[in-house]
């Protein structure tokens, strides 16, 4: 496989890590990318100095490539900018906030830029910006998401249509047979999160990760639409939002019910009654803990079959 | 093109035109059989003796296989059941109800029947009850939908895992890009609404027609969860809906607010304000005005295309 995606990285498998809270530190991003995809460090649940501890480590850990994931809009992401340029990291995924105001500067200074989006509009803006790749993640996506809900299988075809740089699809991405029908749809590469979360080396709390492997087809739903939606999964806590969603609660209300720390309670802490668990819809179709080397091999290997076995080949 | 739906219906092409209420007589089932796909008659919006003049029609309209897609939860279901009978259709696609009551009488009568599911789960009762193929729709398609809320692309690949008869994909299929992700996914055919719904054939008001040309990304949505979920287009009627689901409307209000004939204003009168508009996600890609023959020749081609331009062939 050699395509704008595996030059604009140098990586062997067009299969890219999800950087996600509370799961993907270095060791999750080293293992990705020492299999020939592309691991991504999570900065959206580390404190600055932790972040540098990981970007260190994952130095160590691969001599890959590997990136990090940064939400925007968080009030610190500055200080992570810097630290992230400090470092030498080559690669940054963007997301939660408006491409404009970092791409240029984090360009210029050498790094690849890679912009999340949930809807064509905000993927037009992403080409303008300069960026050098987008994640186009789908309604089916684990986490936070977009008001569009626009599926992975209606968002690649309408954004590849619209912008001319490559797209990353995200979101529902549990198999080789799903990459395949990523790239049936224009993508040039895939970001898969909820698989990674429940591997061996995700550093989510192994409650978690079992919860993951015992869950079952529509046990997780988009939610918390009136502050931020994001997609979790079933337990006692959704339940409390779901009843409160219905009855018509506020926007004030859903925040005191959300508090403070709930996905750290629940990803990382283990507290599977009580904590915010965010994850995707292929959560269903894992039923066993793999490292993310078999993952990665798992899912390349299945992306060739599936797309050799095709009609019309 | 020669598999298991091909073989099953005797069409041409694996490509099926939904069943959709208002939008689909003789007329355009007739017009999707002529072009080699399969054509259905929409029974849900039809009276019995309306029925009945619709399948008698197509009959002269055309010489190739065509069906009717009928809810079996609606009161007067035995009725169009023998009807479909009497009438000699071969092909009968069920959906809104339970595949086991049905099926062994209809495949004693000599029909192929086709039951609609949201879930793997559904489908491995499908499968049980005898049906000889399930069509599998996603969270995107337009109209009736599960609670599960599960994508196309997570959809398939889950309930190919657990049932033997063949898929049919459905929702978010709007092209035939998306129809090669489709059979990516395992689907052996492509139902496709909501293009067919904005041809020159469907029986669409023309107001609704040109309002799904307009549509843009994001404007539908699911909506009407306390009652039974159903994906509307944005217009006056929706927003009301939007609010009073927000504000934690109840299910009676709701059925207060959606009162009688909505559908039938918003899709059939072409009341585009105040009535309720079925349609899928890939309404946004929907740009002019089609005859239901250049749709199923624009699918098929585009679908060989993608799959002779994918790697590894």
């Amino acid at each position: 496989m050699n395509n704008r995606i595996t030059k604009l990285f140098g990586i062997k498998y067009p299969i890219i890590q999800g950087g996600m809270i509370w799961c993907s530190g270095a060791k999750l991003a080293a293992a990705v990318s020492n299999a020939g995809g592309l691991g991504l460090i999570g900065a959206g649940s580390m404190y600055p100095d932790i972040l540098r501890g990981h970007i260190k480590k994952c130095k160590i850990l691969t001599d890959k490539p590997f990136g990090v994931n940064l939400p925007l809009l968080m009030g610190d992401a500055e200080e992570k900018i810097n630290i992230i340029i400090e470092e030498g990291v080559k690669i940054i995924f963007t997301s939660a906030g408006s491409p404009k105001k970092w791409t240029p500067f984090l360009k210029e200074n050498g790094l690849k830029v890679v912009h999340i989006v949930a809807a064509s509009k905000h993927g037009i803006k992403c080409e303008v910006a300069g960026v050098d790749a987008i994640v186009a993640e789908g309604f089916e996506a684990g986490g936070h998401n977009g008001r569009e809900e626009t599926t992975t299988m209606c968002l690649i075809p309408k954004i590849t249509q619209e912008v001319n740089i490559p797209i990353i699809a995200a979101g529902g991405i549990g198999s080789g047979r799903a990459m395949a029908a990523a790239f049936a749809l224009g993508a040039e590469a895939v970001q898969i999160g909820s698989l990674f979360a429940a591997s061996k080396e995700s550093s989510a709390h192994k409650n978690f990760k079992q919860k993951i492997i015992e869950s079952k087809e529509g046990e997780t739903l988009l939610m918390l639409k009136k502050l931020a939606p994001v997609r979790l999964l079933s337990n006692a806590f959704s339940f409390e939002v779901f009843e409160q969603e219905s009855g018509g609660a506020s926007k004030d209300e859903l925040k005191e019910l959300l508090g403070k720390a709930r996905a750290k309670r629940g990803m990382f802490e283990g507290d599977l009654l009580e904590g915010e668990l965010e994850i995707g819809q292929v959560s269903s179709m894992i039923d066993n803990l793999k490292s993310a080397g078999e993952i990665v091999e798992e899912v390349w290997k299945e992306f060739q079959d599936v797309l050799e076995q095709l009609p019309y080949n």
